[in-house]
């Protein structure tokens, strides 16, 4: 297993010193040159580099009928798709993303090693701008590939530097690929958990079930402001009190429902250690397994924080900014899969390239453990045993899939 | 009663058309527009008007005997100083310190109409830097005058645009009066109540007996940053949650002793919707009528702080940041006018230059009704019978010290 080999060799790229985390934005300077490795990597292999025009990057093992994947609408034995993306959120962990196109290549090799004869090409891809650390739409390159976000709208969207996705891309965004579902018969997203839950199973892979319906809602409170030596406790109509309530209440609900809420965002006006704020504003992060129990956590959060404003003598104002529908994925593949590795089905929190194919074709997510269950930091980790777990598994799924 | 004609004169200057509210920075244009209004104020009373070399400003009804208090140490009959400030918080109300000055002339005025001959000096001062809002020290004016804060030390504090409060004043501060306890026999400083304890009393004046000692203590709140999405909540050491419960700590535990306490600044990092953030830094400010009250609440709330933090899985850290001990006001004064007047007398919470006078001279404070109890805020208010009333007790306080 050459795993270290090839981990060692992208571990430098976009690694900030100080922080010992990644700053790896998509189509700067350390994604381009991943993007090279990338393409070196294939070449190594044999497997010709072809573009949807989006950004995105594909490795083929095996040739469509027509030759070209991406300027034809016709299309011969559909492939499996693998792979997952090269850039980072600031100062991020190494493993979120690269891990699942390093371990693509591994799995290509592993199969090659055993003399497999694949009757379906297996492409390792490299999604673009997954994040939305850059141009903040999060999976920008797999929304543009499904058409889930119109391609005029993605190439006006802009980095804090005022560059647009479609400058740094060189061209405006191709979009949608109508034929995608004809050109691939199924995608499997390798990943390093996000959490401790396969920690707990005491397993190095898990596959995923679904990917949490979740959302962001906007709390803000309004009180008065006032003189903090001055104004007796029983005249003051504090949000701060209000804020703090609510903060409780939502760690309260979520976990009587299995679920999370985070509040991690506030503005607070006018922030003076000598003033009682006249407003306080968070942002309530909800996730549930369900839409229904998600509903439920966020209706609970909102009634708790109504019912102290009453007695806080503020106002509350709640405003919904973002909501992502449950993603299930193939339940027939995740099935296949688990019996096939004998590994734990759970679900996730987080977005994925994945959760957003999954709307166009079968899809499954195989996951890494995660030691300290820590991701976006630089605490994210994964043992190399585990990596190298996760490479045989990812082999073995693609030998069922692509083999037979 | 001239009350409404020379208010009116003074409410235009500074004030912000959108709030309401005023910006009247020490030194600053509308600041040096209040000045000269202050000027020709003495000017038309006969009053001249000398310097002490700090940007305060003192109109004298009644030579000292060597005609100039400010260049020679030898001083006559020792004056009754009164009046204020003229600068304001940003977006503060409009008689938090112009009151206390408009409320002085009128004072001689109605002295003056009743025929009575001082046996002392009565003096009008303007204080400078009263709120601390331009160059971050609050009474900066009678901190000088009085010698509590270095001379040198004071040069070089800078506004927020990098100037030096010796540059705005135009010269290096004088410092201390080394006469100051002969030049004055008492300061009695007249202020728009900042509570409502006077609206519970049903007076419209009253007479302060101290101020409360105060602090600001930082606490440090340190977790783990992570996914909002990904991290189960048992997994989480969320600094969030500590900081809310300190909250509403702090808040039960200064009702419990009829104390204050505000947390009013609050700092997060990263600050992110969907992140569980690595650190919430906080500022308490507490308040109470006694030092050991004060410190009882603190260490209550530090104490509940610690507690929740090890539920939490989060790392505290409490920094005492400053601390303002008690004053009270001389008694026998205090006693005295409280009779004169047959008002009630009340403790406040906020720092005034008559607290930093206290150490130097027997002080006293009257306090006008405010019927919202709020303050630093463009709802502060008074009625105009109110300040009337307030001017006819200062003129009777005056007359009660002066003419006798």
């Amino acid at each position: 297993m050459r795993f270290r080999e090839l981990w060692d060799e992208i571990a430098p790229v976009g690694r900030d010193a100080d922080s010992g985390g990644y700053l790896r934005y998509a189509l700067t300077a350390p994604e381009l040159r991943l993007r090279e490795w990338f393409r070196a990597q294939a070449d190594l292999r044999g497997m010709p580099v072809s573009e949807d025009g989006n950004g995105n990057l594909f490795a083929w093992w095996g040739e469509p009928d027509n030759g070209d994947p991406n300027t034809d609408g016709r299309v011969g034995t559909a492939a499996v798709l693998t792979g997952s993306h090269l850039d980072s959120v600031p100062h991020g962990g190494a493993y979120d993303g690269p891990l699942g196109v390093v371990s693509a290549f591994l799995a290509v090799d592993e199969l090659r090693a055993t003399g497999a004869d694949p009757v379906r090409p297996v492409v390792v891809a490299a999604f673009v701008e997954e994040e939305g650390a850059r141009f903040g739409v999060p999976c920008l390159g797999s929304r543009l590939l499904t058409g889930e976000i119109d391609p005029d709208r993605a190439a006006g969207l802009r980095d804090a530097a005022g560059v647009s996705f479609a400058d740094a891309l060189g061209a405006r965004p191709a979009g949608a690929d109508p034929a995608l579902a004809d050109r691939f018969a199924a995608f499997v997203e390798l990943h390093v958990e996000q959490g401790r839950a396969l920690v707990d199973a005491g397993a190095p892979v898990g596959v995923a079930s679904a990917i949490w319906p979740h959302g962001r809602w906007r709390f803000e409170l309004r009180g008065e402001g006032n003189h903090a030596g001055t104004t007796r406790m029983a005249d003051r109509r504090d949000p701060m009190l209000t804020f703090a309530f609510t903060v409780l209440a939502a760690n309260k609900e979520a976990r009587l429902r299995g679920a999370h809420a985070t509040v991690g965002r506030v503005a607070v006006e006018p922030n003076a250690t000598n003033a009682v704020p006249s407003t306080v504003t968070c942002w309530l992060d909800a996730r549930a397994a369900t839409p229904e129990t998600l509903r439920e956590l966020v209706e609970a959060v909102h009634a708790k924080a109504a019912e102290r404003a009453r007695r806080d003598g503020t106002e509350l104002t709640v405003t919904p900014e973002s909501a992502t529908p449950l993603v299930t994925f193939d339940g027939g593949l995740t099935d296949r899969l688990a019996d096939l590795l004998a590994a734990p089905v759970l679900p996730t929190g987080a977005g994925h390239d994945a959760g957003v194919l999954a709307a166009r074709l079968p899809t499954a997510m195989l996951f890494v453990r995660n030691p300290t269950g820590v991701s976006h930091s630089p605490a994210e980790s994964a043992t190399d045993d585990d990596c190298a777990a996760g490479v045989v598994a990812l082999a073995r799924v693609l030998e069922e899939l692509a083999c037979r």
